[in-house]
């Protein structure tokens, strides 16, 4: 990472306007919408200036079309694909520049790599940390998802015992600080892998966020849910054994004392405290 | 379940030479055969004489075949299959005779709730509960270990975010007491399923077992894990927060603080003080 990222990742601080939304996959586009439609909400502004940014997938035409036609069907007019394919298009002034002037920036899925080899260090990464820091709204599904943690889950076995060491992770955006997020959780049976993930430093905190399902990151570093699935938070603070290392890592892993919470729409989390906010209403046992 | 059975459940007491051997399914049978040997070797007996039980499965002459060939690899000659498909075959005096002149009885996979209808209440149950008093081992993979539990989870959806209430559980064989075994874990994406049984009553202990992986119970109240994969305890005594509830049964759980231990072969854990038990030579953190 560059030493300018670096510097704004030490001291990223959102605007009370911004807000991270970070989507597990799979968002619904032709129903209810609901997730999406609370994106378009969460931006405060009246014809709103909305960017698709297609970098993660080999399909940016086919990907960018579909999102247009569905922030058109949200009522949002003005809607650019802002197509990134290489670190020379992430140095071009221009796509800093329409980043910065719009409302929100969308990321598709496709491949979380593509997104932080082409993205990580050029202009555009610096120009979505200043977005953050001043009331604009960021949103990603799938690999749009993971990337906006300091490290991203790059490849790990679904539906898979945890194993010592073959996850492979790798620095993401750092848009979400402190976190490793994994995507279509539930859906592709990945606790094995995100427990790996976070054996190997517990200080990160395991964020896995089903298919169709949010959060949304506001400016005092809590989260909210909504969408029809759960988030699967993984606190590693209070792990007391760990067999994590390089040697045999094919074997599988042995963890105790893992903390987890399941928290659907309407649950929040404040990243902060590590603590589940729980919705207002519910019965608290 | 039967007045029996209740007695003497409150009462099971395992003798001193007695295991439960519960295999979360598709154990190897060909290579190695590591769980299957392992069983072989706790059976302290020169010549031992096992019972494979086939009720919970349709295809018994199919099922049963294939464990005496595996059993006859392993130098097990005396290997009888006992075909209760009924209740009526189990109130026959010859096959609770059966069982209680074996050193072995193996369960194979199927329909749990094919066992605990046809065996429950009858004889073969008491039969059960008499040879882990008496330095008999029982085993059980796939349906047949899940039978084992007290509680065992018929229905639930693989890969997807726990229910509030849509999990499917039913009465077990008791074999095991205080705990919810499910098996085929990892590999079929089960973490949701089974966080939504513990989330019902936090006093039983959920025990997802991997697939070619089995926990060895014995006397003390102890298991030992062996095989290629992970044994998942999932510990609820802590939540402090669930909104588990008939109301709106498919709605996503939401469940706080709830503890999990990873465990491989070669751990352990204490059934009845709840606490993992780390393998020797392994790092403490």
């Amino acid at each position: 990472m560059s030493s300018i990222y670096k510097e704004e990742a030490d001291s990223l601080i959102y605007h009370k306007d911004s807000y991270l939304v970070v989507i597990g996959g799979a968002e619904d586009k032709t129903t209810d919408k609901t997730i999406l439609h609370n994106l378009v909400k969460l931006v405060q502004k009246k014809e709103p200036k909305f960017v698709i940014v297609t970098t993660a997938t080999e399909h940016p035409d086919e990907a960018g079309d579909q999102y247009v036609k569905v922030f058109h069907s949200l009522d949002v007019e003005n809607v650019n694909v802002l197509k990134i394919a290489s670190r020379d298009d992430a140095w071009r002034e221009e796509a800093s520049d329409e980043l910065l002037k719009a409302d929100c920036i969308f990321f598709t899925g496709g491949d979380q790599l593509r997104i932080s080899s082409i993205l990580g260090g050029t202009p555009i990464h610096d120009a979505l940390q200043k977005c953050l820091g001043s009331g604009k709204v960021i949103a990603g599904t799938s690999a749009g998802a993971s990337m906006m943690s300091e490290i991203m889950v790059v490849e790990g076995e679904d539906k898979e015992a945890p194993s010592r060491c073959t996850i492979k992770m790798a620095p993401g955006m750092g848009l979400l600080q402190g976190a490793i997020i994994d995507q279509h959780f539930n859906q592709r049976g990945r606790i094995g892998r995100l427990l790996s993930a976070i054996a190997q430093n517990p200080q990160s905190l395991g964020l896995g966020i089903d298919e169709n399902t949010a959060l949304i990151v506001d400016h005092k570093n809590e989260f909210k849910v909504i969408g029809d699935g759960v988030i699967t938070v993984i606190d590693g603070r209070h792990i007391d054994y760990c067999n994590t290392s390089e040697q045999y890592p094919d074997e599988p892993l042995a963890i105790t004392n893992v903390t987890m919470h399941v928290l659907p729409s309407g649950y929040g989390y404040n990243l902060s405290k590590k603590t589940p906010i729980i919705e207002t209403g519910q019965k608290k046992l």
